[in-house]
This record gives structure tokens, sequence and C-alpha cells, in this order.
């Protein structure tokens, strides 16, 4: 077992009942604390943990890692040092906080160099993605879009169920939790129009995603197999691929979506390791065409992850409008990776891959308000009033997601973003 | 005009009739000289010019650069500066290397450190593109795709004429002139199989396009219009974005196509600047539909750019088998940019946007092998004898590119790439 997921063990931080942040997940981020010097931290309860104070401490001081990886405005260098050296950076950073272990908790002076209150941290990107890749993996959410826009008896396009269909995203308007984003102007063909029109997008989307990030890169030429893949996966984020679907209607074919997705998307800010993820790997959907061999996979690929969306109008209190889970993927991670790199494509640390829209057998587990409000025929009420069919100025949405397998929960917090008038 | 323009100057640094480079060109590049430290340079005739040495001599010293601009692995610190330190830099080196000048002409100690046989240094990627935007702009180029793969009488989709389609690519595997790349391994569905089959790519094909490089970036909820919008871009190279076509027909729908690119692109490693650009400027094709208020020009935005492509078979002479120019490209790169950030999408110093292939309206003037051979029904002879359909293993592919207005002719040079063959 991984050392940091003892399950019995607890540390000297206060960890509230329902945290998503006990001792058992230390995720990684990048934060400013107080005073004002970038640092690469994890996070315990309510606590923020800065390592780069814990490095120059002595805290790592066996492990082998430079001096300042810890003080990059990023994760990259830390993660490409690969699954091995990350490993012993959390098993560390557990044994530093377990309840039993005097040797920070005792030690004043150094905790005040070291932790600061969650809230009071101005959590940065934690990754700098050169490429980022968005696929669409869910069943469920393939067979709503293609029911509702191509043919319900041929929802799913003939290469679906043979290979993970992805497509490249634009990586320069990738933001962190909290940051607003625009609601993008664009052309959309009216219905019955027989030209464009210029203006707002009048049908902005929300995607249910997550994403992992690549840690230890590949050379160009080489390729991933499933087998080693997960060796190559750092760890997993929440992710928000948001979408205006009157543009991309109009602008997709034939070369995909363009400016109805590059306007933003979201993450949250403490990337989950894969390690932390591990007790709650299960089974995903049985494949039902037998896959080519690439693709081919020896154990469970799946994650039992639960996710939820809300959505928060201006000044009024938040609807919790969808709870899916990560499990219900068709393709595994491993299955995308060996994908991508079949050809040969180079992978290079810090590379962001979006799940695709997650999307639930059941009507309120869609993970689009495209789907959850069926193309705009059945609106979703809101808690303090008024209904929605695609997210109006002013709302925020947030994305949640958890890990419980009756004996630990841990957490991927939150990434929430509101979308702010047109710029006309 | 532009001083370093001017075309009776003449250079102290001997350039050949023909030559790409005279004294008008100056483009800008990254190599390593015979002493092996990385450095920004330019070219005259056969001979890179070292621009950190230069700087480090005091030819910039009242330019507002800093020390170490020439000495990054990139021209992006340098291209971020703007078109205005740009230009005051070519028009400098315009004037040291002009044949009356004897300031760095008659000092043998200077020319010693800045001076190298052009084919002794070797040439590194100019640029860091953390994203590459592929358009698809030609009209004879997506006519012909429409009426071989979908409906003759209907070759355009209805958006084509209303907005520059585009669509993003992937960064990590672009490559310099000179780089091979191998044949891609991945899944293609034969007709009348079944279903997809595992091997290499049967269909390898280039794409003769040229692709603009960004200067000065533009942050993210912010537009870049049409009149504005070549003042964001720095220069243009060559670029073959290298395709297989086989993988590209079953994986595309409906996202766009992946693997079928991402094995790889190949660029021409010295960039002309716009400046250089400047006398060529043309019109270009009449846009038939008017486009909506964003997408309109005033000034001519074609530029009369003569390309070429050969396929050198291993160990035969090379044959000639296209023959375009960059003018025929219905949409120009400032409609282009406008339309890529009418959104608030980033642009970030050093983004490429290739062009899309480049096809003329005549049949020897199509921009890749599936036009050419016409979806494999008429193979092109080869000077050396057999013949093709698409490129083989061990063939290199060369793409060059001039422009001559009677007065001046400055070129590109090429970019060459050989196919090796996959590993399977």
């Amino acid at each position: 077992m991984i050392k940091a997921n003892d399950p019995n063990r607890r540390s000297w931080i206060k960890v509230d009942e329902g945290s998503d942040f006990p001792i058992q997940n230390i995720p990684f981020g990048v934060f400013i604390p107080e005073d004002d010097i970038i640092t690469t931290g994890t996070r315990i309860g309510d606590t923020a943990i800065d390592l780069s104070a814990m490095q120059q401490l002595g805290y790592f001081k066996d492990i082998e890692i430079s001096d300042d990886v810890f003080l990059q405005d990023t994760l990259n260098d830390f993660i490409a040092l690969g699954r091995g050296i990350n490993r012993q950076v959390r098993d560390r950073i557990a044994k530093i906080f377990d309840e039993n272990n005097a040797e920070l908790r005792d030690n004043e002076e150094h905790k005040a160099r070291i932790l600061f209150p969650a809230d009071k941290v101005q959590m940065l990107m934690p990754i700098f993605s050169q490429d980022y890749t968005d696929f669409y993996s869910s069943r469920e959410h393939a067979t709503n879009v293609g029911t509702m826009f191509r043919d319900p008896d041929n929802a799913l396009l003939p290469n679906w169920l043979h290979l993970p269909v992805g497509y490249h995203g634009r990586s320069s308007t990738i933001v962190i939790s909290g940051e607003p984003i625009h609601r993008p102007m664009g052309q959309r063909k009216p219905k019955d129009a027989d030209k464009p029109v210029f203006g707002p997008s009048v049908r902005v989307d929300f995607e249910l995603e997550m994403a992992f990030i690549t840690g230890e890169g590949k050379a160009m030429g080489q390729r991933i197999s499933t087998e080693e893949a997960e060796e190559y996966i750092f760890g997993m984020v929440l992710f928000n691929d948001w979408s205006a679907r009157d543009l991309q209607t109009w602008e997709y074919v034939p070369l995909g979506p363009f400016l109805a997705k590059n306007f933003g998307s979201s993450i949250s800010p403490w990337v989950v390791t894969m390690d932390a993820l591990e007790p709650y790997r299960c089974e995903g959907p049985k494949q039902e065409v037998e896959v080519l061999d690439y693709l081919k996979t020896e154990k469970d690929g799946a994650f039992d992850i639960n996710i939820s969306v809300a959505i928060q109008p201006e000044d009024q209190e938040e609807t919790v409008v969808s709870n899916s889970n990560f499990k219900y993927m068709y393709w595994s991670m491993a299955q995308q990776l060996a994908h991508h790199t079949v050809n040969g494509c180079k992978i290079n640390p810090g590379d962001l891959m979006g799940s695709g829209t997650i999307s639930g057998p059941t009507p309120d587990s869609y993970g689009s308000m495209l789907e959850l409000a069926w193309n705009a025929t059945k609106p979703i009420p809101m808690n303090g009033g008024g209904e929605r069919t695609f997210i109006e100025d002013n709302d925020t949405v947030i994305m949640r997601g958890y890990c419980n397998n009756g004996t630990t929960r841990i957490g991927f917090g939150e990434v929430s973003c509101k979308i702010l008038p047109a710029i006309e």
C-alpha cells in the first residue's frame, strides 16, 4: 500500500468531518502565502502548507529534488520528476503531519513559516500546459448529443466504440477557479435565417469534466502502452470546459469546435495525485465491442469519483443541477493516453487531458445544460426562483468532486467560475 | 518606406544572384554557431550572423532591448517587444551591413565573432508556441476535398464563406526543417471492412501551408480588429502540416482531426518579418459573400509568395509536384486573427497559425498529394522513375517559397523533412 494512504492515520492539523483534505489526500498546488512569494504547497483540512519553506527547513533533505523545485511558478518541474519522487514527497508529508510525529508539530517557529489558513492564500494555476487535449469519452453524453442533433437510431458515430475520440483545445485560456470569464461574442446562425448574425452567445453552457495532468513526458516517436500509462499521469483536477452551443453548431463542421470552446476553461486549484485516488479504483462500463490490442487493459481503469454541478445566480442560493460520477467514462485514462501516443505524439510534463463531458445514465446525472434542459425544451428551476436552460450573465457555476469508500473520504475542492456579460 | 527594404541597398556580404537572403530580407532565427552557444541570428546570402555577438560588441547600443534578449532559446522574448522594436533592430542590421558602412566591414576581429558560414551553424526551432491553430482558408482546397469526399454540388460547407474555419493543433510535435518524422501507426477502416485495423498509415500526405507567428500578445477577453491585426504578427514561415489521410477519414467525426495530424508538423528555420513582406502585398480573391463587420478590411491582405513542393525519393533526384502561391488564400491573416480573438481568446507571443493547405486554381498548383493525385486515381510520375499517390518511406518532401516583384527577390529558404518507416 502507498504509505500516505493509510486510512488509520490522523494529522495533528485539525480536519473537519467531511473535509476534502484529510491527511490521506495531500494534493499539490501553487499559491502565494501572506508573505508574497510563490510556492508549491499542499493542504490538510483548512490549512495550506508551504512546501518550499518545509524544504528550506530540511524536511525533505534526503529526497533527490533540487533546492528550487518548490519555488517555481508551476508544478511542472516537480511532476516531471516522475511518480517515484512525487510519491516519496507525498509519503514524507504524511509522516511529518502524522499526529504522533512531534518534529514539526511542536516547533512553533517552523509552523509559523510553513502553515497558513487556506482562505488567506491566493491559489494560482498549478501547471503550465503547452498542450491541452479534450476527449469525448462518456457514452451517455455522446449518445445524448447524437440523439438531439443527428439521428436517435444511430446516435453514436461509427468510430466511437473503437477509439477514444479526442481533439485539441486551446491552452492559453485555461484559468484557475475563481477567475471570471466573459460571455463570448461570435457568429451564430439562427434557425431559418439565411445568413449568420454577430453578437453575444445566447447558449453559454458548462461541461462537467475531470482532467488528468501528465507527469513524466514521452519523446516524439515513442508510445505509451495502456499498461504503463498511469505511470505517466501525475494527478487529476475538476474541469469545466465552457462551451457556447450556438457558436459551436455553426462553426464546427468539418474540423471541430474552435471559438465555441477557446474563450475559456476552468480548473480546480489542487491536483489530487493518482496515488491518492488508488483506493477508489473500480470497474468501468463493459466495452461491448472488442478493442484493438493497443487499447486492451488488464486492470480496472475507472475511478469512483462523485461529481456535481451547482448554478448560483447573482445574489441567490445555489441549485445543484447534476450529480454524476467519473466512473461512467467508457474509455479509461490509460486508454486515452495510449491512444494519444500510438502515433508517436510527444507528451510533455503538465499536459492537460480532459475527459469530455461526463454524463451518467439518468437525466439528473447529465453533465451539461444542453442535456439537462434537453436542448432548451425542459428548463431547470432554480431554488431561489427563476429557471435556466443555459447559463445567464452573472451566474456562477460550481463543480465539486469527492471519493468515499466508506473508510476514507478525499475530495477535489471545487472549480467555480462566474460568467460576466459580454464585452460588446 | 521601411528603411531596411530599400531596393537599392547592397551588402558588403556577398549575395548570389537568386539568393533568398539579400539585405532586403533580414529574417530572424535561432542557431548554434561553431562555438556552441545558442544565439538569435539573421542571414545575408550564405552568411549566418550572430546577433548576440553584435549586441555584445555594441552594435545595438541605443535600442531599448535587454542585454540577454538574443541569448534566449527562442525568439519569443524578442518578438514580444512588438513590431516597433523589431523594426529598429532590422533597420540597424540593414545599416551595419550596407556596402558603404565600414564600421563592421573593416573590423576583422568583430567579423570573426559575428559571421559564420550558414552551412556550418545548426538551426534550431525559432519559437516556442504554446498554442498552434490551423486554418482552412484556401477555397480551392476546401472545394477539392468537399468534392472528393462529400458532394461536388455542395463542396463548400455552409459556414465556409462566412468565417475562416480553423481548429486547434498540437504544439508539442512541431519540428524544424531537417528533422525526420516517422510514419505514424494508427487505426484506419478499410473500405468495406466492418471494423478498423491497426498498422502504419498507408496514406501519409504533406500539406503545403504557410504559417504566421504572433508577436506582441493580447490578453484574455480582448479582441484584435482586422485593422490592427498585422501589428500583432511578427512574421511568416513555410509550414508542412503532415497528414495521415486514412487515420483522418476514420477518426475525424465529429470533433476534427487528431492523431492524423499530431504525429508531426515541420517549419522552415528563418522567420521572414511582415516588414520584409510589405513590398509584396497584393489583392486577394474577391470575397463573394459580404462578411460580418468584424471581418471587413480596408487594405489588401494578401501577399504574393510563390511556393512549391518537391518530392525526393531516397537516392533519386527531386521532382517538383506543385507550384502554388500564398495569394490564393480566400481569408487574409488579418481576418484569421480578428476571428480568432473575437470571442476574447488570449494570444501569446510565438503562437503559430497555419494557413491551411494552399491550393491554386489549376491541378498543378494543388497543395497536397490527396488533391494532386486526386484521391490516388492519378499517380504523379517521379523524374527518377516510379510514381507517387502518397508519400513513401524515406521520401523527403521539400517546400520552398519566395517573393519577386521584379525589383527585389526575397525568400524563405526551405522546409525539408524525410518520412522514416513506422516504428511498429
